[in-house]
C-alpha cells in the first residue's frame, strides 16, 4: 500500500510531480475492476472484522466503517452504484468514499495491515472460486442433456470412425457418452482447482507481511477460505493458480473444438447424420434446407479466446522477477473473458443438444453401404477356426483384393477357396454363419468387451454417468453452500455490529 | 447475404422458428462492429456508386440511397449516430435505417451483388491499412526521441553486458541505437504487410461471385485499393492477411518486452543507470526514491494481449474447411485489441523516454570496477606482439588466474613473466603502452570497426538512422495522403451525385 | 570470445575448478550445431580470408590455415569427418583441429576479432537464407502440381461451401487456384523475409566490435551478404529474423492444415469428391475401399511442430536483457524442425495432389441434389424485373418456407402468386427462362464477375497464376545462384591462395 | 488394426500398390518409438496372458510367445536390442520378430482382440506414469536443496523488492521457502495428473471393442492401472490427459524461468547477493570475475521447448474429428522431449543451489542503503498514536517530500512537526522509540504475521514444507512401488508360464 499505485486526491499532494492524464488511464484498471467488485467487498468486510477482533482499531470505528461498507455493498447488489473512473483502480475509490462519509479518522482506518498486493490476490481469488462452481455446473447440465442423448439413440447404428472413415460398426450412444467421460475429467479437474484456490493470500501485506497484530486464520474463516497462502511472497508474486485455472478452462475448449466439429461435419448435408434445430441454426431465407451451423462455428472459435487468454497470461509471466509487478495487472481481463466465454458456450452447447434432431435412417445408411463388418467376420474366424488372428486378417485382406463386393466377401465359398491357396488351410464354418455375421444386431452383442458400443455396455455406461452426475452435484453444492453461508455469516455479522 | 446471418425484422418471418434471444446475443458481433463503422459506410457508398455506373441501378436511386448513407456517415462523424444493438451485426442495421426511410423498392437495392461475407472482408482491409500506417507513424515518433537520447548519450561510457554481466567497454548511446535499427525493421514489415492488405476482396460474394455486372476494378479504384484479391474462394475464406498484421505486432511486442526489461533494471537502485520521470512513474509517497517503473511493467505486461491474439487467431484458424465459416467472426477482437495496445504503449514509450533522466557517473562507475578491458588487451596483444589471439587470450587468462587485482594484471612485469612461463615467449611493450590501453577514450578510439561502441561510428549511426527515418516518414505519408485523397475523391463524387 | 563458453582443453586449464561433465552435456550444443557446420566453415574461410587481405595475418599463415579449413570442408561434404561430442559446440572443434595440425601459433589466429557470438549469428543467416530459398522452390513445384488440378477440372461443377453447407454452385479448378494465391503470397512473403536474412552481423564481436583492422564489408561481400548488421549489440543480440522466418514457416502451417482438412473431409466416403492414390494412403487390408488418409492427417498433425517452434521462440525471447545471453542458444532446433518439416510436407503435399483421382460425377450429384441456383434466381429477378434486390431475397424465401421441392421453386406460377401476395407487384417472366436458370453451363456463364467460378475467369486465373509462378522461379534462382556464385568465389580465392 | 498402418512385409502383398518409400518413412515413427519400447513389451505380455487366461489362446501358445517376448524385453533391458528402421512404427516389428520364431500360427496370436490404436495409448500411459513419479522425486529433491538454502540464510537480511525496487526488509530465507510452497504444489498437481493417467485404455480395439471373450480388467491387475477408460471412443480419441500433463509440466517451467531470472539478476555484479559456484557457471578466462550464469540462462532459455510443446498438442488436437486420427502420432515426441528437458533442468538448478555461494553482507547494503523501513514506522504510529493509517501514510508522504535523508525521517522532532502541520495533531513518542525502529531485529520481530519474514515464522515454515516433503516422499514411494510390484509380479508370472 505503500505501494505503487497513488491514491488520487489522497496522495497526489505527495507526489512531487503529478502523474499525467494520459499515463494514468494506461496504468488503469478501474474497468476491470468492476468484476471484482462485490468480492472487494465483502474481503474488505472481513478484514475490518478482523481488525475490531484484534483490536487494532475500536467498536465504534468499525461499526461506522461496516455500515459505509454495507452501503456500498448494497448499492452494488441493487445497481445504484456509480463508479467514478477517474481512479486508477477499484480500491482508493472505496476506501474515499466510506473517508468521505466518517472522515479520515475513522475512515483512515480500512487499509490498516493490508496492501493493495494481498488485497488484489484475494479479491480474484473469491471471484475465480465462484465461476469455478458456476462453470460446473454448467458442465453438470450439459453432461444432463448429453446423456438424454444417448439414452434416445441406443438403437442408432452407426459407423465409428477412423480417419474420417467408416472403421466399425457402432451406436450412435456412443458418441455423446464419449464426451460425457471427458466432461466428467474437466469437473474433477476443476474441483482440484477449486482447492488450490480456495486458500487465504490477505495478510501478506505489500511482500513482507505487517507489524500490526493481525489474525489470517480469523480472515479465513471469515471469508470460507480452507487455509492460507502461508508465505508472503508467494501470496504477493506467485501466479501459478490462475494459470492452472486458464489451463483447465482451455482443456474444455479444446474439447469444445472437438465437439463443434464432430456435428459440424454431422450436420453436413452430405453426411446428415443430425439437424440442427432451427432456433440454433442460421436458417437461410434463400436456399431451401440450408441451415448453418452458426453457433457451432462460433462455439469453436470463440474456443480461441481461452486459449488466447492462456497464453498471454504464459507470456506475461515468464521470467518475472518474484516479488509484485504490475506485469500482472491485466491477468483479470483473460480470467473474465475465459469464464464468461466458456460459460456462455457451455449453455450454447446445450441448447443445441436439447433440442438436436438425430437421422438414425441416414446412420445406418451409411453403415450399411460399406464393409465395416470386416474386423467381425475376422474375428470369427479366430473364434472359430484354427487361424490366428494374423492370418485371419491376411485371408480377409486376399479377399478384400480379389472381390470388391460385400456379398462375394461373405461367400463361404470364396473364403475356403482364398484360404485354401494362401494358408492350405481348410476351414468349417458355414454360410449360414457368415450370413448371421451380416446382422447389425448379432455383430453388436457379439461386442461385449467392457465400454464397447453393445446395448448393455451402453446401458452400464450411462448408469455410471449418472451416478457420476449426482455425486458431483452433491460436491458442487457442497462447495457453493460453503461458501454462500460463510458470506451470509459474515454479512449478518457485520449487520449484529452495525445495529 | 443469401448468408448464414438473419437480417432482424425483414428476416424473421422467413424461418420457420425463430431464433432464441440468447442465441442471437452469442451470434451477435454488433459490438466489435463499431470499430469498423466507418469503414463499412465508405465500402457501401463505393459499391453503390459502382452500381449506379454500372447501370445495375437507376441514378435516382443512386442519389436517394447516397444520401441517406451521407446522412448516417455524418452523424457517424459528428457522434450522434445510435446503434441498435439487437442486430445481429452492422450491416443489416444500415440497410434498414437506409430502407426505413426511402422504402425496400429502392433501399433494397443497396446490398445488389454483394454479401456479407466479402462485405465485411473489406472493412477489415479498410481498417487495417489505417491502423497500419497510424501505428508506423507512432513508431517513428519513438524513433526521434530514441535518436535524441543516442545523441545525449554520446558522452556516456558504460558496460555492454552478456549474460547481465558487464563484458565490454561501450558508450550508451548504443543501446537506443540497437532498438532504432530494430524498430525501423518493423517500419519495413508493416509497410510490406500494408501492400498486403490493400487488395479488395469485395465482388466476391458469398464465395462463388454474382451474375450481375458489377465491376471489381472500379470499386478497388474508388476505395483506393492496389488491385484485388481476384479468386472468389480466397477473397472470402482466407485470413492469413490478418495472421500476419498479428505477427508484425507480435514482433514489436515481443521487442518492447525486452526494451522494457532492460529499463527496468537500468532503473532498479542497484544499477542506477537511468531515473524514469515522476510523470511516468509511480512514486510511494512513503519510501523516498522509491519510484516504481509500473508503466515499463504494464507495458510489459500488456504485450501479452498481442501475443495472446496472435495465438486466438492462429488456434482459430487452424484447420478450418475452406469456404466462409462463422469461426473467424471474433477476428475483429483481436486486431482492435492489439493495435489499441501497440499504440499506446509506443506513446508511453516514447514518453518516458523523452523525460529519462541518465545517471552518466553511475553508469561509468560501473565500467571503472569492473575488468572490462581484458579484451582490449588481449587484441593489444595481438597487433603489437607475435603471440597468436589464442595465445594471447590464454596468457590473460593465467594472469587472471593468478592475480585478482587489475592493477597487477595490467602490469608489465607480471605479463612478461606469465608470457615466459607458459609459452617461453618474450613480449615486447612497455608499461606505458599497458597505461595507455587503462584509459577509456583510447580504448574505444580503436574500437573503429563498423559498428562498434566509438563516438565516430555512433555519429554515422545516428545519421543513417535519421535518414531512414525521414525516409520512411515521406513513405507513409505517401500511402496515408493516398488514402485520404480516395476517400476524400469518393465522398465528393457522392455528393456531386446527391446535388 | 572472452565469452561464456569454455574451449575444451584449451582452457580448461585457466578455470579455478573444473566444469561438471553433466553441466557441460546440459550446456553442450555440439549436436544442433551440425545442421549449420557447412555454413560455418564458409564463414570461418572468408573471416580468415578478410583477416589476410587486412594484414592482420600474414599470407603464410593464411595459406596454412585456409588448407586446414579446406580439408575440413571437405571431409564434410564427403561425409567423412568425424565429431568429437565432448566439445561443447562445434566452433572451438573447428578451432582445435586446425591448431593440433599448424600449431597454436598460426592455428590460434583464425579467432581474431571475432567472437562465438558474432559467428554463431552469421552461421544461423547463411544456412536460414539457403533453407528460405529450397522451400520456395518446393512451394513452387506445388503450385505448379494444383495448377494442373486446377487445369484438370475446369469441367467438373461442384458446389462450393459456407459452413460446410452447399452455398453456390461453382467449378472444383476454384479450389487448388484459391490454394495457388495463398501459395504465391507465401512465397512473397519468403522473398521479403530472405531479404531481412541476408545480413552480415559477422565482426560485431562479443558484444562491443573489435579493435583488431577488420573489414566487414569485405566479408559481407566474400559470403554474399546485402550489406551488414551494422550495430554490434542489435548484431549479438537482436532474433527478430529468426522469430519472423519462423512466423512466415507458420502461415505456410497453418494453410496447410486448411488444405489438409479439406482433402480429409473431401475424400470421406460420405463425400466421396476424390481419392488419394493407393502410394499415398494406408490401405486397410481389411476393409476393401478403407483407405485412410494418413498423409493428410499427419501433415496436419506435423503442422503442429512449426507452430510450437514459433512459441517457443517467442516465448524465450520475451523480455530478455539486451546482450548476448545463452537463453537463445536453442533456436537453432526449432528452426531446424521446422524446415525439416515444412519442406517434407510440401514434397508430400504435392506427392498427393500430383496422383489424386477426382470424382466429378460425385462433385456434380452433390450440386444436383441441392438448391444451390437460389442465389442465381434472385439475382436474375433482380436483372429482370422492377424487384429490388432485397425484395427478390425475400420473395425466393417465402417460396422456401412454402415449398420444398425445388420444381416447385422454379414454377413460374408458384413465383407470381407468391410476389403478388408479399409485394402486390407482378413479375414479368416466363417459365423458360426459369428452366434455362437450371442449366448449370448457362448459370456460369452469367457468373462473370472477376474471381467467380466461371470457365473464363478460371482460364484467366491459371495464366495470372502460371506467370506468377514463372516470375519467382526467376526470381528465386537469381537468389540461388547468387549465393552459389559468392560461395563458388570464395572457395576458388581459398584455393588459389592455398596453391 | 484392420487398421491404417500397413505392417510391412506381411501386409505389402494385400496393397494393390505400394506404398511410396519417402511416405513411409514420412508416416514412420519407429524412431520416437524407442521411448516407449519397454512399456510396449510389457503391455503386450500382459496382454497375451490375459489371453491365456481367457482361453483365447492355448498355454502352449502362451507358452511360446511369452518365452519371445522375455527373450526381446531382456535384449532391451542388457542393450543388444537392434531395431529394423524400415519398420513403421514398432508394434509390426515386435509381432514380427515373434513370427519369424515361433511361426504365424502361434505367433500370429498376440494381437487378438487389440488395434494399434489401443495399444499406443496404453503404452503411452505406462511411460507417462513414470515420467511423473521421477519429476516429482526430483522435484523433491530440489526442495530438499532450497530448504538447506533457507536454513542457512535464516540470519541473512534483505530487501524483499516490488516492482524491483527495495520494498520492505526480509530475510533471505524467504525468497527459498516461496519456491518451495509453489513447487509443492507442483507435486501435488503431479499426483492429481499420475491418478489421471494411470488407467487402462487396452481394450477398446480400434475404436468399436471387440468380439473376442477378452478381460480388461484382469489386464488391468497386471499392469497395475487403477481402472479403465471405459469408452472405447474415448479410449482411443482423447488426448486430455496428455494435454494436462503437458500443462503441468509448463507450470513448472514457467517457475523455472523466474527462479532462473531471480538468481540471474542477484548474480549480477549491481547486485552481486550471490555467486554461481564454479562448477555450475562459465568462468571466462579473460575476465577476472566475469563469470557467467550460462545454466541458469539455458534453463530459463529451455523451458520455451516445453511450453513449445504444449502449445503443438494443443494446436494439433484443435478440433479434430472424435475417433482415432493420424494427427496425435507426434504426441510422443514434445511429451518425452518435455520430461527430459525438465529433469535434466531440475537436476541442473538443485546442483547450482547445492553449491551456490550466498553474499549476506552485499544483502545487508543494500537494505542499509534505503529507507525500507517507512512502512514500519507508518505501522508503528498506528499502533502508538492516534493517527489512522491513512493520516499515518500520508504524514510519512509529507515527511518524505520534505526531506531527503533518513535521519531527517526519523527525527521526532521533524515528526512532529509536521504532524501538527498536516492534520493539527500532537503526536505523543520519543526518539528512543524512532531510533529502536531503526534496528532490523527490532523491526522483523514486530512482523508476527503469519508467513511474514521473522525469524519464528521463518522456521515453522521450514518445518511445514520439511513435512510436506515427507509426505510427498512417502506418497511417491508408495505410487512407485506399487508399479513396480505389479511390473515385477508380471514378469515372475510370465516366467513361471514359461517354465
Amino acid at each position: 500500500m505503500f505501494e505503487k499505485r497513488i491514491m488520487k486526491n489522497l496522495l497526489d499532494k505527495y507526489r512531487k510531480k503529478p502523474i499525467k492524464s494520459d499515463v494514468l488511464s494506461y496504468l488503469s484498471s478501474i474497468n476491470e475492476d468492476l468484476w471484482i467488485l462485490e468480492e472487494d467487498l465483502l474481503g474488505t468486510i472481513a478484514h475490518v472484522v478482523m481488525l475490531g477482533e484484534q483490536n487494532i482499531i475500536s467498536n465504534e470505528e468499525l461499526k461506522d466503517i461496516l455500515r459505509e461498507l454495507r452501503n456500498i455493498l448494497n448499492s452494488i447488489k441493487n445497481g445504484t452504484f456509480k463508479v467514478n473512473f477517474d481512479y486508477e483502480d477499484i480500491h482508493p475509490f472505496i476506501e474515499n468514499l466510506v473517508i468521505e462519509k466518517i472522515g479520515i479518522n475513522k475512515g483512515g482506518k480500512i487499509h490498516s495491515g493490508r496492501s493493495r498486493n494481498d488485497q488484489v490476490a484475494c479479491d480474484i481469488r473469491l471471484k475465480v472460486r465462484k465461476e469455478i462452481l458456476s462453470t460446473a455446473s454448467l458442465l453438470l447440465e450439459l453432461i444432463g442433456t448429453l446423456l438424454k442423448l444417448a439414452e434416445n439413440s441406443i438403437n442408432y447404428y452407426c459407423p465409428l470412425y477412423t480417419h474420417l472413415q467408416r472403421a466399425q460398426l457402432g451406436i450412435f450412444s456412443q458418441i455423446p457418452l464419449n464426451y460425457c467421460y471427458q466432461l466428467s475429467r474437466m469437473i474433477e479437474r476443476l474441483i482440484n482447482c477449486f482447492q488450490e484456490i480456495n486458500k487465504n493470500p490477505l495478510g501478506a501485506g505489500a511482500i513482507g507481511g505487517t507489524s500490526l497484530p493481525i489474525n489470517r486464520k480469523l480472515v479465513s474463516n471469515l471469508l470460507g477460505f480452507d487455509g492460507e497462502i502461508v508465505n508472503s511472497v508467494d501470496a504477493v508474486s506467485s501466479r501459478d493458480h490462475i494459470i492452472f485455472t486458464l489451463m483447465i478452462l482451455t482443456l474444455i475448449a479444446n474439447c469444445f473444438t472437438r465437439i463443434a466439429e464432430d456435428f459440424i461435419i454431422y450436420s453436413s448435408k452430405e453426411f446428415s447424420f443430425v439437424e440442427i434445430d432451427d432456433s440454433y441454426a442460421s436458417v437461410s431465407s434463400a436456399m431451401p434446407q440450408k441451415k448453418n451451423p452458426d453457433t457451432l462455428e462460433l462455439i469453436k472459435g470463440k474456443m480461441g479466446r481461452i486459449y488466447g487468454g492462456l497464453t498471454q497470461i504464459l507470456f506475461v509471466s515468464k521470467g518475472v522477477f518474484t516479488g509484485y509487478s504490475r506485469d500482472f495487472q491485466e491477468s483479470k481481463i483473460p480470467l473474465k473473458e475465459s469464464f464468461d466465454t466458456i460459460k456462455s458456450s457451455i449453455q450454447m452447447m446445450t441448447g443445441i443438444f436439447e433440442t438436436i434432431k438425430l437421422n438414425p435412417t441416414n446412420m445406418r445408411n451409411c453403415a450399411d453401404q460399406s464393409n465395416i463388418l470386416a474386423l467381425d467376420l475376422a474375428e470369427y474366424l479366430v473364434l472359430h477356426t484354427d487361424l490366428s488372428f494374423r492370418e485371419s486378417h491376411n485371408l480377409i485382406g486376399a479377399l478384400v483384393k480379389k472381390f470388391n463386393d460385400i456379398n462375394e466377401i461373405f461367400n463361404i465359398n470364396n473364403l475356403k477357396t482364398t484360404c485354401k491357396e494362401i494358408f492350405n488351410k481348410t476351414i468349417n464354418i458355414s454360410q449360414k454363419e457368415l450370413n448371421f455375421l451380416q446382422n447389425f444386431d448379432y455383430v453388436l452383442n457379439q461386442r461385449k468387451s467392457l465400454g464397447a458400443p453393445n446395448q448393455i455396455n451402453i446401458e452400464i455406461s450411462i448408469k455410471e454417468i449418472k451416478e457420476k452426475k449426482e455425486n458431483y452435484i452433491e460436491k458442487i453444492q457442497n462447495l457453493q453452500s460453503k461458501i454462500e453461508k460463510s458470506e451470509k455469516k459474515l454479512l449478518e455479522k457485520a449487520d449484529r455490529i452495525i445495529a
